[in-house]
């Protein structure tokens, strides 16, 4: 089998930049373009010292990303662009036959007035919105396998979603009562050079943001909603933490008097034990981002408080890998029929 | 006015050195003996360069702490010991007239079997239980003042009941559902040489811990329930980050259809509008570790959240000021009758 | 005797904001007026939480800074602007009369065609150069007492200067072969909005920069050279770490066969001793930044090495402090006959 | 070929850890025994949950680390134990046959009066300091291919010999003047459980430590005298700095007039331009650790000085990879005849 040729439109953000990495090692694929106004012209080697010694990256050049030229030479086309700016190149890349895999937010959310509510602006593209498919392969996976265009879950839902996913299905929980607090190292903001994210502010501080309507919800609870068979509202809040990568989710959820009965370990197992990026550690341990910095697996834990009938899940993931740029390849992994865990592992 | 005479026993942990540095500065007291164990012998400017231009600290040398020595060389004896060790100097100090201030947990809660129950062993002075006052002062300022015997709150419980009592006792929350997460610096362990927090393995690691009952709780809950006249339990949920020092509490209650009508801003300023060392933000910011640190404030804003129905109120102090030293400091201001901000504005 | 009313120009930097910390807080003066064009018509304590308990703080709203009403308001003006813009404010309100200290490196060197070498442009006000004292209290005390202008040393040079004066002064060491190498953390390069200057890029991230020409070369050779009497060149090399504030600087000069006589701890006793932000750490301990910071001490070590025939001297100061705003105001206190430590200790 | 059976004494210290990561991931391996005496007994995997994943971690058992069994299992042992402990385990399974790899500093230096000087005791094997090979492919690549016996070199020496061997040997500097300053991470202390490396010690804390004679001079000025064919003495400072990993070295030489004919780029590519982990920046951009961290890469950069006379040269390793355990691998890919990037890149 010929290796897939594959283009990253926005190479030189952080997940640009994650995803380049992992495609430049990847052993099924050839990255044949990458994209940045800011640098275009210049070789991607240049602007990232860390890639110098493959003759691949030296070979490459960022250049502008024309979608007529991107949907020529790549069969597959990642979109790691800010907010709003996908539709421009999904629509014209989707026209012509190129697969397209988004990292942003723009096409998670299927529901344009959703979009609206919590993004602020009217959807750049609401004819698109059907078409694409949530990439989240603990739920998707099939549908991910066909689709033509994959839009990323963000880095926040991917940590609440994996882990509430099979609690939801078995009804264990009270559906109405969910909450969840995160902790988003810095990379999580992306490559914004803006005053909030220089290293003297947030070195040294932590801070709650985005409280309480965050815009991952959106996406959060439309795919509650759909596990659940019903509208879904959660509690959701985020904090910026001094790391550069890693995120960790604590999530609480009533149980009942079921507290006592409720076999998690049983449960999670029968959902989870032969997915290859979910790392179950049970009762045993708390997950710990530096466990999982530079790597595509979520880990796992939980706890139930018999005083408060709650169940309390923690999970722990690297927002630049399964949250980003991992989670995305994984996906390519599936389109693509290669085994899920290439280049990856 | 004399200055008075204050000892501090255990002065080489980090609440005692930062004690330390604080009766340095005091105005109104005289810092007349430090005791340590590990450094006894050692001069106080040796063993923490950073006083080493003071003469005070100069003139000082760590001694093993008689209590009986420290009865007569002291009017105020602070004690900054690890948990268990309070009880065998605060006994013959109280006995011989002395007055003290115990920064450790072992008189905060006031019930021998519920400290049994969270400390994993008997209390080691019950019959002294009784005789503490919790010190904090926007809650226990009269007291505080003739106490004999102070208990410093937790740096956690400060974080969480100072936002939460206007709330109690206004009625304006579900007391059965109040859930609060909380993010720590590691000097809030103590200076524990342990692998656990080692630099290498607290930088670049975020982690929740002690899930789902730590030790914390018996005090929280204890002072909640005192507040509403009833038995309260509470869901908790620290969190280690990866900074010096500093606490971020965020706590969630259920409002139900008040929702619409609180007020927030009236609440929180009818209680703390005269409290110096409150500082109600609002709604307009959040709060940030770094606008604490170093100082004895608690930073408070909140956020009514209509789609859930709950309040989310948000708090930042230092663990080492507002959460130890500086508090335990305001207590010593209030029993010797010294403007409340002395040596802490 | 009243109050000094001083003013500070460029109140938003990160040498601004600590300047303005200091002046709020200093028993001897008046802070009438902060200017920012950025922030300019916003609240001094909406802008910085922190200052949001003082009532001085709520009073003071940013300005533009026009030069004429600074001069009518103030007595002293600090200019805290990044480098380049101070000429435009210097002069106006040196020629109404108002004395002057400036943060920035524009008035520090005293030779027009060395600043154009250094700094890549013409001087922007060539005839001003001769006025300016340069304020390190250490060699021109007596001179800043009745400076009109005073252009405070960077943060680098001021690490270097105290450490080598005595070295120098005593001719204990070869002046021709004297290197330094300095540690600075991240406020240093001043809040500035570049991506290098991002959390992600500096965290987990050390590097050199500035090699091998500095800027701040050009008046550490100009003061070495006077001490000296004789031209000095030097090596010196600054490398970025991932902390908020502090510097450490490791220096290394020859001294031949006298390393086996050299007695440091005369030298710089007879020095120092009586200095009240000069440390001396001696052979006994190496500096720290974690001991300085927050200070306006510089902590000063030494070690002979009798294998290489050198001294290697090691300073640490915080770069915000002694290498910037708590240098300001200490030439502040001695310009207005005030303890020299008012405000500072 | 069937893989080499490889075993790691002392698998739990930071070098243990990261050589056991990169042996699980090594396609010519099987790691077959890894020994801990804290930890004897326990999986693998349950000490460290990121190799929970690992169908080989989960099979391996820490042991007591018999030297007989080892012998047995493995033909490849490395040794990651503290200094002083590796003669107990070397002896023997050299007597039995087994090829050892030991990354600690006793059998780096080959003169036993050396070793007693810089580590203040006796040797405790004299006997077999002259059989280990200097294990730095850079310099020894033939010897390490049929070496029984490797002395892994420490972290500062390999990022300061890389650098200086090519000036060294083309006789471009002044050997009696070479200075060198090295910034390293915390993990570089490895896993030590004192309090100096506790997080709120070394977060926010800059020092300078070893000075003026670290351990590390003594396998420096060996190597660096074997290569000049004369006795060199360098001067060395080595300072802590709070990153994970990752070495900065900045070295300082003398050149003289040659300063303006000496063209680094053609002496640095001639004797690096093949190697595998060698990147040459060249004069346009300066190392960082960022770039290498993670890696087995050596990034080096250098600039000519016409004020001084002296190039500065500068170096950027991953203390755990290239300064440890990388390079340990690397030396086992040559003893093995694998490709020397086997499991590295």
């Amino acid at each position: 089998m010929s290796n897939k040729r594959v283009a990253v439109v926005g190479a030189s953000g952080y997940a640009g930049e994650e995803l380049v990495r992992l495609l430049l090692a990847h052993p099924n694929v050839d990255l044949v373009a990458v994209t940045s106004r800011q640098f275009s012209g210049k070789g991607l080697a240049d602007v990232f010292p860390r890639f110098s010694h493959l003759e691949k990256a030296q070979a490459l050049k960022f250049s502008d990303g024309d979608p007529k030229q991107l949907a020529r030479d790549a069969e597959i086309v990642f979109l790691a662009l800010p907010h709003g700016l996908a539709a421009e190149f999904a629509k014209p890349l989707l026209h012509t036959g190129a697969r397209v895999v988004d990292l942003s937010a723009d096409f998670r959310v299927h529901d344009a007035n959703i979009y609206r509510e919590f993004y602020g602006h009217k959807h750049p593209a609401p004819d698109l919105l059907g078409q694409s498919v949530y990439g989240l392969p603990e739920i998707y996976r099939d549908e991910i396998r066909d689709a033509k265009f994959v839009a990323c879950p963000g880095c926040f839902p991917t940590s609440i979603l994996i882990p509430l996913r099979p609690l939801i299905r078995r009804k264990a929980i009270d559906r109405r009562r969910i909450l969840v607090a995160s902790l988003s190292g810095v990379t999580g903001a992306g490559r914004k050079i803006e005053a909030d994210y220089l290293f003297a502010e947030c070195n040294e501080s932590v801070r709650p943001y985005g409280v309480p309507k965050h815009r991952h919800l959106s996406e959060i609870e439309q795919e509650l909603s759909k596990l659940a068979g019903e509208k879904i509202v959660i509690q959701f809040t985020p904090h910026l933490v001094p790391i550069n990568r890693g995120i960790v989710t604590t999530i609480y959820a009533d149980v009942g008097d079921d507290v006592v009965n409720l076999d998690l370990k049983v449960l999670f197992e029968g959902a989870y034990e032969r997915e290859p990026f979910v790392r179950l550690l049970g009762e045993q341990s708390l997950p710990d981002t530096k466990n999982v910095v530079g790597t595509n697996f979520i880990d796992i834990s939980w706890k139930l408080d018999p005083r408060t009938k709650r169940v309390v899940i923690m999970s722990a993931i690297d927002n630049m890998m399964k949250g980003a740029s991992g989670q995305a390849v994984q996906c390519l992994n599936l389109m693509c029929g290669f085994p899920e865990t290439a280049g990856l592992i």
